[in-house]
């Protein structure tokens, strides 16, 4: 495709020379993301204000271009591959903190700002802002809402739906808008700051974010327990869920992700059926009383190991598995299919073993570690060669059927993308996805946003 | 209006002849709602089934009938008043508690339950639904999430969307469906589930949701704090939300309001310029630490009298003002304006403020108390008579008007339904109105849910 003439000068009035590129070797550098997935699009543009957006959009509707938002890119499920061409809009310019009001327990960000970088800044004031993907200091707020990408922290604090309060942004139609509110709290009409999170930016472009604040707790205390095997651990979650003390985190990982951490990482490694890693924060006086409650739920059948960390070294060493767990997984395929599923957290013990089943059935190595807490599990295969990685294909397919008899659904942060979206019938009946089809054409009739994300 | 003769043929197939009403008297039951305005249906029926619902809405869509959905109406802004006439459809024997699931944190529930039942239910096993409107006992879960209807709980607890999980509904097209999750977490589509709440009848009919549960903290502590005035109060509203420990309640009560209860519930009631109510809960051995740290931050310049109860009748006693409130006004004004504005916490001094001048202004009472951790506000304009009426009309704009001013909102819990639609152009945009229309038509392109409500 090459760009209509009229579009090429909008562009070219719109956005200074380096904030516009045609350029081949730029192009390709906005052609993939982390999913690995490639598609040349026709040009990249770096917007410094809504107004510039506003604009491209427009012009973009006026000749049915595709425009595809960007954060930093580091998306698992294809999100930002340009499979239709079209223009790029990489928010990486757009990266003010607008403000900070702790008095209001809010921040007013634009999209290119980096988790980490806003995180940084929060935290002189003693605030944060809950979610917290593992990919923090690499990815924008944009994409973090866009995705609904959540972490560790979610299961207390809450994904970005729950810690989002209002928007700016530019639907399809070329309409800019705001939605939500600057408080804790409003019923004024239909919520469409929700609607936009986890959207994936087939809806509108986020040029503005209200982010809801937490005071961040003064005190955490860290423990790590091992289990006999998976089920054990998982009804152990279970358990853990049932009583009041919500910990901050709560991460699993099985026998399999646990060998190979500990050929990468070395013996500070446990050998174990699964291991927990629970987190409890608070004020320090409350701390004790926390990590005692949640040592009380994780003991029971299958219970080996059970290690509290006294000081932030042995913080750290509680923590080395988990770490050494994504250089580790490189090592031995770098075509890792990766993904997120979630059940109810009472449904774990089905899970792994039911992944377990599947793993051996198509002769498949899949490592099995993540969010426990909110029954969010990364499956994620490990091919070495083409004959594996069919098999892979065809396991895939049978984890997600697993998934949605249990309950659960596809994805619990990682979102739909470009990857998942042909599973989508499995997870929502026709009449939910017609009714999410009608919700695209409410705001991007022409369907330039994003095209062939999200829905099948 | 009478109803097409092939539509009264479907409802009497579809409903036993108990089950759909078109008596004139009971018609009139289902007339009016606590706003006081009134319109008669047509027909009332009173589902039980799902399918029940959509066989229903299917045949009023292919006849062009409104179709107004209704929980126990006690809602405050007539948004079950069947304006255009059409067919009441009342949930209120759709009422079973279909599964309480507490190693999952969830509650399955039919829209009839009403919400004091479910927390009843959920007591002894340890867990609660934060969404606490006052008007519990009476109130419907459905009619929550179509107004998503908060209470005290809210300013740590969160409101409807941040406690829900998934619906079951049936949208205007006809369509039954099914959104969300049964996890406490999910990145798979557009978020349907926080678009229908709010969403007051307007888009869908809510026949099942799944709600999220929390573990009911097993202490509680309450403290009282009196202030010189209203701007000193509202001042220690903003350092208490400041600090880490989030209290379960902060409820403010002004002046007048203080003066007003005092008549009517006695001596107990305090007087002073500005009542504070705060509690914080938590697990017994954390509550001394939490009533210590607001305690400190409740102190500073206008502070009068701080007290915390150390014993359940003195919770009673402390509590004791903000309860004589409802009954007092309603000696003062049969026909009480009663809104529910929010602004951002630091704004609430210029609020309670401009508020005290408008009063002045227009020569209308005006008590103003409510959920200030949340920054909303119960704004109650009491006119005793017809010319006091047409004044208060006059205020009330100008209330709206600073609300907006100050980056507030029109509504914080009660929804905007017939009577603040008018006022919507205020709060939002025409792009965003527009794109809110657009929502509407994706799910009811023929306009028979719920008209003339919500949006103006
Ligand atoms: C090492 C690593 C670890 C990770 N760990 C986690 C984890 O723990 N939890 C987790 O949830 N994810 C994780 N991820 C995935 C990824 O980091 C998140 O999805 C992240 O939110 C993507 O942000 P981004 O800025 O890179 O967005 P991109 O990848 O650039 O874009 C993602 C999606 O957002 C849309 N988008 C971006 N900006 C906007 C905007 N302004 N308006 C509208 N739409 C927009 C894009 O169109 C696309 O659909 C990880 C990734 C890596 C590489
Ligand atoms: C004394 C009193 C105290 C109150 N205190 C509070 C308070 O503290 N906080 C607060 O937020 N509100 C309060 N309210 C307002 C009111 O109680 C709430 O709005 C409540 O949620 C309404 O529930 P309901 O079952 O009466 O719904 P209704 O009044 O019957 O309906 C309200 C709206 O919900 C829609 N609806 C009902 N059921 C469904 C369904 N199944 N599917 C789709 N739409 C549906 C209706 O169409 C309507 O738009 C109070 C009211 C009273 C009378």
């Amino acid at each position: 495709m090459t760009l209509p003439p009229a579009l090429l000068n909008l562009l070219r009035q719109t956005f200074a020379a380096d904030a516009c590129s045609f350029d081949e070797a730029e192009r390709l550098a906005y052609a993939y993301d982390n999913s690995r997935r490639h598609a040349m699009p026709d040009a990249v543009v770096f917007p410094t204000e809504h107004a510039q957006v506003e604009a491209l959009v427009q012009a973009c509707r006026a000749h049915r271009i595709p425009v595809i938002a960007r954060g930093r890119g580091t998306n698992t499920t294809g999100a930002t591959v340009p499979v239709d061409g079209g223009v790029v809009v990489s928010f990486e310019r757009m990266n003010r903190i607008l403000r900070i009001d702790p008095d209001n327990r809010l921040a007013i960000v634009e999209p290119g700002v980096l988790n980490g970088d806003l995180q940084q800044a929060l935290k002189p004031l003693g605030f944060f802002w809950p979610p917290d993907p593992t990919s923090s200091p690499w990815c924008s707020i944009g994409g973090n809402l866009a995705c609904n990408s959540a972490g560790p922290r979610t299961v207390k604090y809450g994904s970005p739906r729950e810690n989002t309060l209002g928007l700016r942004a530019v639907a399809g139609t070329g309409a800019g808008f705001r939605c939500g509110t600057y408080t804790s709290k409003g019923s004024t009409g239909y919520d469409l700051t929700r609607l936009l999170i986890g959207s994936e930016g087939t809806l509108a472009l986020i040029t503005e974010a209200t982010l809801k604040l937490t005071p961040k707790p003064s005190g955490i205390r860290t423990l790590r327990a091992t289990y006999r095997d998976v089920g054990a651990a998982a009804r152990a979650v279970a358990r853990i869920m049932a009583q009041p003390v919500t910990p901050c985190a709560l991460e699993f990982i099985d026998d399999v992700a646990l060998k190979l951490a500990r050929d990468y990482g070395g013996e500070g490694v446990p050998l174990a059926g699964a291991m927990l890693m629970i987190e409890v924060d608070g004020e320090p006086d409350t701390l004790a009383g926390a990590a005692e409650a949640v040592s009380r739920a994780a003991q029971g059948d299958g219970l080996e190991e059970l290690k509290v960390a006294q000081t932030a070294e042995e913080t750290q060493a509680l923590w080395s598995a988990r770490k050494a767990l994504s250089p580790a997984q490189r090592t031995i395929s770098p075509n890792k299919i990766n993904e997120d599923v979630v059940v109810p957290v009472s449904h774990l013990p089905e899970l792994v073993d039911g992944i377990k089943r599947l793993s051996a059935k198509h002769d498949v190595l899949i490592v099995t570690f993540g969010h426990a807490g909110n029954g969010n599990l990364h499956v994620n295969l490990l091919p070495r060669d083409d004959a594996e990685r069919e098999r892979a294909h065809a396991c895939l397919a049978e984890v997600f059927a697993l998934v949605i008899s249990l309950d659960g659904t596809l994805s619990g942060e990682h979102g739909i993308g470009l990857i998942k979206r042909e599973f989508m019938p499995l997870a929502l009946s026709p009449e939910t996805l017609g009714l999410m089809r009608n919700v695209k054409a409410a705001f991007d009739p022409d369907g330039i946003l994003n095209p062939g994300k999200l829905l099948p």
